[in-house]
C-alpha cells in the first residue's frame, strides 16, 4: 500500500510507503529540507505544517506537535502517513543557509488572490489572436498589443524591443496566432520581452527573489503564475574576501581601478550560481527566469550595478539612486532571460538601503495605524520607526560582534553552535543547547546575547559588564578576566569556550549602538518606548533569540513582550513581494519616498544615549522597569 | 580685400576673395555642392538663395536669376561677392544623389520656433544641479530626474539604463554637478542615455534623417539643437544586387536561411557608411549621433530590423508593425551612440509604408481642410487621398519602367541623361536637354515621360501607343517598330538612342497603373478629379518632370495646373520632421492610424480603370478636357 503526499508550496505529489518517515520520503523525492540532527527528532528544523490528512508517530517518545496557522505543526522525521496527506514546507525548512533565511513573512499567494490583471515583475500570457485578413489588416505588433491592452486596459502602455518585433511575424504564422507573450513590468511601461507559440509554454514562470546581504546571499525561485516557492539556495557573500563589512569593501573598491567591476563580477556571478542551484532544485533552467527582484543594502546594490561606491561612505552618504529604473539581466551580466527586468528595492541613504525598505514593506508597518519599530540587526543596525502616516529611519554601526567576529568563541549559526544558554545561580553551572544538539563548538550571535543575559541575571556580570571575580567560572586570561562557558571536557573544540571582558565590552557596544539608535528616533519624535505598539526584529538573529533575553541586556526597549516579534529575513520577504506584485512595488517606492533619514553622527544626544546604553540593561533603570529585580546593582 | 560669406543651413562662415566664384569659394572650404556642368552655368544645379548682401555676375551672358521664397535665387558658379553676404544652400544642392534628394519641403527650424521643452528624438540639456548636502540628501538619480522634470514638467516620465546609473555619481562629483544630459524620447518614456560634465559638451547635437529607398538611400545629418542641416550623403541601395524591386528581394530573403540577416546587414552597413560620410562633411563623429529617424517602405523597414518579409507579399500584406517602438542603435548594429533611439515612420500595409506616411506628414495634407492627393511614383506607385478628416491610400505596381529598367535607352538621372525633350512637328526633329548639358547617353525617367508627351503631341504616337509608320524617325526594329530619339551621330553612346513600341507599352502600363490607382481612390469616395485641390508629386521624378507633360500622357488627372506641385523627397522630409519634433512624431503616428488602405487587387473596377488608362491620355477623353485639341485621334 502506498499513499500520496502533496508537498506545498512546491506543488508536487510524491508516493510514500506507510513505513517511511515524511523526511525520508521528501529526501527520496529530491526535496532537500533541513534535518541537522539527522532525523532524530532533536533539532526541530524539519517541522512542516500538516494541511490535510492524518499522520502517525514513529517513536511516540519523540513526538512533538503544536498548532500553527490553524494547522498541526509536526516533525517530518517523526511522522509517517496514515493515508493521503498534504503538507506545507516553511521556506526555512527548505535547504539553504538557515540563519540567513529566517522566517518569511507576508507571503501573498498570487494563485489565490491575483486577478487576471495583477502584475508580477514579469508574467506570461497565453493569447489567441484573430488571424489577419483583408478586412482586419492590423499589423502584427498592433494586433498583439491590442489583445494585451484589451485584457488589462488599466495597465501601463506596452512596448517591445528588436528581438520580439523581429520574431513576431513568424511566431504568429507558425502558431496560427495562438501565442504566449512574456511581459515585463518596467514601471512606466510594460515590455513584451518574448513571444512564442503557446504550445511551447513551460510549466512554470520562474522569477527570482534575492536578498543580497553583506554576509549572506539568498536566492529563491518563485513561480510567478502562482506565487509559490519552487526552490532556494544561499551562500556566503563572495565579496567577504575583500572585507567583512561594507566600509572595508568600499575602501578596497576605491583603491583599485577595477574595484567596482570586480565587486560587480563577484556578486553577479554569485547570484547567478545560486540561481542555477535553486533552479536545479525547482526543475527549471536559469534562462527561463523572466524576472529578478533584489533587496540589499546600498553598498550591495551599488556593487550589483558595478557602481562607484565612494559617495556612500562620504557625508552626506548619497546613494546612486533611490528608486532604480528596472534594469535588464543581460546588461547586468546575469545569465537569466536576457531581457528579464531586474528590480532593486529603493535605498533611502547610503546606510539605509533596499534591504530596509523591503523590510518595512514585508512587516506591513507602513500600512498600519499603530506605531511600529523595525530593528534589523547585522553589522549595521538599521532602525525604522513609524506607521502609515510617517516613517523615520537611522543606521547605527553595531559592529560585527553579533556575528561572532573578533570573538574567539564566536561562530556562525552552524550545527554545534550554542544558540540557547541559561546560568543556574545556585549550582553555578551553564546549561546550553546547540544547533543540531551536537557537542558545542562555539557561540553564534544569538548564543552570545543569550550568554550576556544569562550571566547578568545570574550575577556573573555586573551592570558595567565586569565579570564577578569571585565566581569559580571566572579566571584571569592573558591580560584580562574571562569566563569559561564550556569547559574543554565538554567542548567539541578540545578547548575551553570562553568569553573575555573585552569581548563582552564589544558586545555591549553593539547592543548600545542599536539601543541608542532606537532611543534617538523616539526622542526625535518626542515619543516614549511604550508608544511602540509593534516591534519587529529582523536580520541574522532569525527567530532563535528570545525576546526576554533581548530586553534583559537592553538591546531592545522594555516594552510588553507580546508586542515584540521576530520577523526573520524581511529583506528577502520584501523582495518576494516586489517580485510577485505591482502593488507591492508601488508601495515599496512610496515607502522609499516616505522614509526620512536621521543622520545619527550629527544628531545631538546620540552619543549620550550610546554611553548610557553601555550598561546592563541601561544607566537609567527607570527605562527598564521589568528588569529592576534580577540583576545585581553595582552602583 | 576679402569678404565673409555665411553659409546656411551649415551655419559656417568662410572668407572669399572678390574674384572667386561662390562655387569655387564653397569648394575651397570643403563644402561640396552639385555642379554637374563643371561651373559653366549650364546645369543649374548649384543654385543658391542669396539671403543677404550683394553679388555680381562673372559672365553676364550666362547670368540666371529668379525670385524664390522672397530671396534671389542665383547660380553659385556665376556669382562673385560684392561685399559680405549670406547664402542658403538648398538640401539638394548639397552633395549626394541628386535625383533621390529632390526638394525638401516643410523644414521646421528648431532654432526658430522651438520652446525649451520641445522634443527632438533626442536632445542634450545642460543642467546645473544643487550639490547634495545633509539637508538635501536626495539620491543622485532622483536629483537629476527632478531637475529634468522641473524643466519640462509636461513631458513623459524619465528612466535610465545601467550605463547612466553607473556613471552618474562620478560625473556629478567630477563636474560639481554641472552636467550635460542626453535624453532620448522613447514615446511613453524619456530615457537619459548619457551624462557627462557640461564642460565636455560638443558644439552640435547630431541626429540622422534617413530615407531608405528601394533604389537609393539618403542620409542627412541634422543639428538637433537648431534643426539645421549639417551634411548629407546618398548612395544606391546595396540590396540592389539581390533584386531591383522589393518583391524580388523578399523572395531572395525567403529562399535563403540567412536571407533576412543578410538583408539587414546590407542596409544597416550602408546607412552606417553614409552616416559616416555625412558626419565627415558635418565635422562630427558617428558616435556623437544621438538619434536616427528612418522612413522607408514596409519591405525596407522589415529588412532594417532583420525581419521576416514573407507576410508583406502574401495577402493580406501585413507589416510587422504600424507604429514601431523606438529601437536602440546598438541593437540594430548601427555604429552611432549605442543607446540612440532609432525611429521608424509607421507602415499602413505591406505596400504603403513609412515613406508614404512620412510623405503625408511632410506635405501637410493631413492638417489641411482642402482635399489633397499625394502621388509617390517609384517602382510602386503609392497614392494617398484625403485631408485633415480622413485619409485613404493604395499602392499600385507601376513597374520599373519609370526608372529606365528594361528600356534599352533608359538610364538613371545622371549627367548626360535627357531629362527634357520636345518634338517639332513641322521640322520633324527632337530637341532635348541633358543633365549637365552633356552629349546624351540615354533617357532618365523624366526624359522617358517627356518623350511620350512630345511624341503624342507631335503626332508620332497615337492614342494606343503605336508609332506613326509614316514618320522618317520611325523604322522597323528587330521585330517591332522603333523611333530614333537621338541619332548615333549626336549620341554619346556611338549608337542610336531609340524607343521601341514594346518599351512604350511598358511605360503606358506604368502610367496607367498610377492613374488607375488615383481613379480608384476617387471612385471609392465618389469624388471627381476636380475635387482635388492640391496634388503633390513625390519621388524619383523630383522637380524635373513638367506638370503639363504629366497630364498630357494621362499620368495625372487633368486638374488645373496650379494645383499640382512637385514635393520632392517627401519621405526624407518627413523623416527630418519626425527627427526634430515630438509633435511631428505624434502627428505621424496619428496619420498611420488614420490612413485606410484600399487593396486594389480585390477592388472592383480597378482593372477596368487600368485598361482604360492604357490610352493616351485615356480612353475617356471627357476626363482630359484640356487635352482634346493636340493629339491625333486614332479612333
Amino acid at each position: 500500500m502506498q499513499y500520496t503526499l502533496t508537498v506545498e508550496p512546491l506543488n508536487r505529489s510524491i508516493v510514500v510507503a506507510p513505513e517511511q518517515s515524511l523526511l525520508e520520503a521528501l529526501q527520496g523525492a529530491g526535496i532537500s529540507i533541513a534535518a541537522d540532527c539527522g532525523g532524530e527528532g532533536l533539532c526541530h528544523h524539519c517541522g512542516v505544517l500538516l494541511v490535510e490528512g492524518e499522520v502517525a508517530p514513529r517513536d511516540p517518545s519523540r513526538w512533538v506537535e503544536r498548532q500553527e496557522n490553524g494547522h498541526r505543526w509536526i516533525l517530518a522525521c517523526q511522522a509517517r502517513l496514515a493515508g493521503d496527506a498534504t503538507i506545507e514546507l516553511s521556506p526555512q525548512s527548505l535547504a539553504g543557509d538557515m540563519a540567513a533565511l529566517g522566517r518569511i513573512t507576508g507571503y501573498r499567494r498570487a494563485g489565490e488572490d491575483t486577478t487576471h490583471c495583477s502584475w508580477p515583475l514579469a508574467r506570461r500570457m497565453a493569447l489567441q489572436l484573430m488571424p489577419p485578413s483583408a478586412e482586419d489588416n492590423v499589423a502584427d505588433w498592433q494586433r498583439l498589443e491590442k489583445r494585451i491592452l484589451d485584457t488589462c486596459p488599466d495597465a501601463p502602455p506596452l512596448t517591445a524591443g528588436l528581438e520580439v518585433l523581429r520574431a513576431l511575424p513568424q511566431v504568429l504564422r507558425a502558431s496560427r496566432c495562438d501565442v504566449m507573450a512574456t511581459i515585463a513590468d518596467r514601471g512606466y511601461v510594460r515590455e513584451v520581452i518574448g513571444v512564442a507559440p503557446s504550445a511551447s509554454r513551460p510549466q512554470h514562470t520562474p522569477g527570482l527573489a534575492v536578498d543580497v546581504g553583506t554576509s549572506t546571499v539568498v536566492v529563491q525561485v518563485v513561480d510567478l503564475d502562482s506565487g509559490h516557492l519552487m526552490g532556494q539556495a544561499a551562500g556566503t557573500n563572495a565579496q567577504k574576501a575583500y572585507g567583512a563589512d561594507v566600509i572595508s569593501r568600499i575602501i578596497w573598491a576605491e583603491q583599485h581601478p577595477d574595484g567596482p567591476a570586480r565587486m560587480q563580477d563577484l556578486i553577479i556571478r554569485q547570484i547567478s550560481e545560486l540561481a542555477h542551484r535553486a533552479c536545479e532544485l525547482s526543475g527549471c533552467e536559469p534562462r527561463q527566469v523572466v524576472a529578478a527582484s533584489l533587496a540589499g543594502n546600498t553598498t550591495m546594490a551599488t556593487f550589483a550595478i558595478g557602481g562607484y561606491p565612494q559617495p556612500i561612505r562620504r557625508e552626506p552618504h548619497i546613494p546612486f539612486a533611490r528608486d532604480v529604473p528596472a534594469l535588464r539581466a543581460r546588461d547586468l551580466g546575469m545569465n537569466l532571460h536576457p531581457l528579464a527586468p531586474v528590480f532593486l528595492a529603493p535605498a533611502v541613504s547610503g546606510f539605509v538601503g533596499g534591504d530596509v525598505s523591503a523590510g518595512v514593506l514585508a512587516t506591513g508597518m507602513a500600512d498600519a495605524e499603530e506605531l511600529g519599530l523595525l530593528v534589523d540587526v547585522g553589522t549595521n543596525g538599521e532602525i525604522v520607526l513609524g506607521n502609515r502616516d510617517w516613517l523615520i529611519c537611522c543606521s547605527c554601526s553595531a559592529g560585527p560582534a553579533f556575528e561572532g567576529v573578533d570573538i574567539a568563541a564566536g561562530i556562525h549559526a552552524v550545527p554545534g553552535a550554542i544558540d540557547r544558554i541559561e546560568f543556574d545561580r545556585s549550582s553555578g553551572v551553564f546549561d546550553w543547547q546547540t544547533i543540531g544538539n551536537l557537542t558545542p563548538i562555539g557561540l553564534c550571535g544569538t548564543g552570545l546575547l543569550e550568554a550576556l543575559a544569562a550571566m547578568f541575571r545570574g550575577g556573573l556580570l555586573d551592570r558595567q559588564g565586569h565579570l564577578d571575580p569571585e565566581s569559580p567560572l571566572v579566571r584571569d586570561g592573558y591580560d584580562e578576566p574571562e569566563v569559561v562557558i564550556v569547559p574543554k571536557a565538554r567542548s567539541g573544540t578540545r578547548d575551553d569556550l570562553v568569553l573575555r571582558e573585552s569581548e563582552i565590552e564589544n558586545l555591549l557596544r553593539s547592543k548600545a549602538a542599536v539601543y541608542a539608535g532606537i532611543a534617538s528616533l523616539l526622542r526625535a519624535l518626542q515619543l516614549q518606548p511604550d508608544d511602540i505598539q509593534r516591534l519587529y526584529i529582523a536580520g541574522s538573529f532569525g527567530n532563535r533569540l528570545r525576546v526576554e533575553e533581548a530586553v534583559t541586556i537592553g538591546l531592545l526597549p522594555d516594552v510588553p513582550r507580546e508586542r515584540i516579534s521576530f520577523a526573520g529575513n524581511t529583506s528577502l520577504a520584501g523582495a518576494y513581494q516586489a517580485l510577485t506584485s505591482r502593488e507591492a512595488r508601488e508601495r515599496l517606492a512610496e515607502i522609499g519616498r516616505q522614509m526620512t533619514y536621521l543622520e545619527l553622527s550629527t544628531e545631538p544626544g546620540f552619543m549620550d544615549e550610546f554611553m548610557a546604553a553601555l550598561f546592563l540593561p541601561h544607566t537609567d533603570l527607570a527605562r527598564f522597569p521589568s528588569q529592576r529585580g534580577p540583576g545585581p546593582s553595582s552602583s
